[in-house]
């Protein structure tokens, strides 16, 4: 069980979306419920990508998902101040989302033995941008839109397994999420939990995983590394 | 004229194909012209992927070209020693090609102040791992194999630039080859030529470029981080 390549979920597993977003809104200087907020706009993801997994709507990047989200809870929040280019420069705080505090020392220490990459839902411009501001070491980037399938579908795993040149056995999912890991190991790979304990706040448990549920089950990325010898 | 993503040709701009072969053969051990068998293998490459640009054999990655044409190579050296898994080992030299003197502390600069990211007509893996060999910085890999079509197709330059979430006119294809520049060129990017005097050794004279032929000319990487302010 020795993996060449771990592929990251990032939205929860890798940066603090819900974090991240609140302390944005709440220095924008609007005054709003900014936890409520970011739950809303995350909650509205799920059904907007199962429109295209079901093919109700043609392939869409994150990108334009999230700003049609966007638009109705401005609406729905009657945030009507904001500008064109204002509101586009607020969808993109999923560009800016900031990594747990573990993140970063933790791949640069997995880094250091295998190949890292996310494997997330996010658009590969998202993830690229992100990777440059909060200085992710990823060695490539891999997302959903390069298979033009979002997770759970199997094209996204294993096109990102055929682009890496490896067998499915010889790459890692690691996740916060079990539903991701299962679909995952559904496709062969190797499965890693890290448990992400605040990424809902006080609204929503954050899934667990019991030692040997998975092949690695760690508190954080640090313990991840550990874990693998890294 | 101020892009913000640079996309790199990667054989001949980046490393030193020629050289990386010539050295990994004389250290094998196999006494043999590895200049010439260096120079037959990669020009068995333009044909191989003329037959994927026009339809007569479906997309196959390059190391899959690189082999056929290697195991043709091999018959016509008459080397019969290697088995399987060394005849794998060497068709992935390709991975393991060393970058020029200036590339890496070049790309490091210009990493600086804009997205870099190879885009070649290796596949992804190969790009992947010879970064992580050489420590080549990259922010993404891009590759004509997310187009499932080589450069000079319209289709790989313009995959690149819709996955970065980008116009044309904001992207820079970078190459020490005027095709390669005048194929950007021909889909709306900026354009900059490296000069890379050695790239064929001594049998075929390198490309060159007079000032103003492309956005910007340069003497080698440093030169070119120096003219965009990197």
């Amino acid at each position: 069980m020795s993996p060449k390549a771990l592929l990251f979920d990032v939205f929860g597993t890798v940066v603090d979306w819900r974090g991240s977003i609140i302390a944005e809104g709440a220095a924008s200087g609007i005054d709003l419920d900014w936890g409520g907020f970011a739950d809303r706009w995350r909650a509205g993801y799920a059904p907007a990508m199962e429109r295209v997994r079901r093919g109700e709507l043609a392939w869409t990047k994150l990108d334009v998902l999230h700003r049609t989200i966007l638009d109705d809870l401005l609406r729905e929040f009657r945030v009507e101040v904001l500008t064109e280019e204002q509101v586009d420069h607020w969808n993109r705080v999923w560009h800016r989302l900031k990594p747990w505090p573990d993140s970063v020392a933790g791949l640069t220490r997995l880094k250091k033995k295998y190949i890292v990459a996310p494997l997330s839902n996010g658009n590969v411009s998202l993830l690229t941008n992100m990777a440059k501001v909060s200085g992710l070491p990823w060695d490539l980037i891999l997302s959903a839109e390069l298979a033009r399938h979002y997770k759970p579908d199997r094209e996204a795993y294993l096109t990102a397994v055929d682009l890496l040149g490896l067998r499915p056995e010889e790459t890692m999912m690691v996740a916060a999420h079990t539903g991701d890991l299962n679909a995952a190991r559904g496709c062969g790979m190797l499965t890693g939990f890290v448990f992400r304990p605040d990424e809902f706040g006080l609204i929503k448990m954050a899934d667990s995983a019991r030692a040997g549920e998975f092949d690695f089950v760690a508190g954080d990325m640090a313990d991840l590394a550990s874990q693998l010898g890294a």
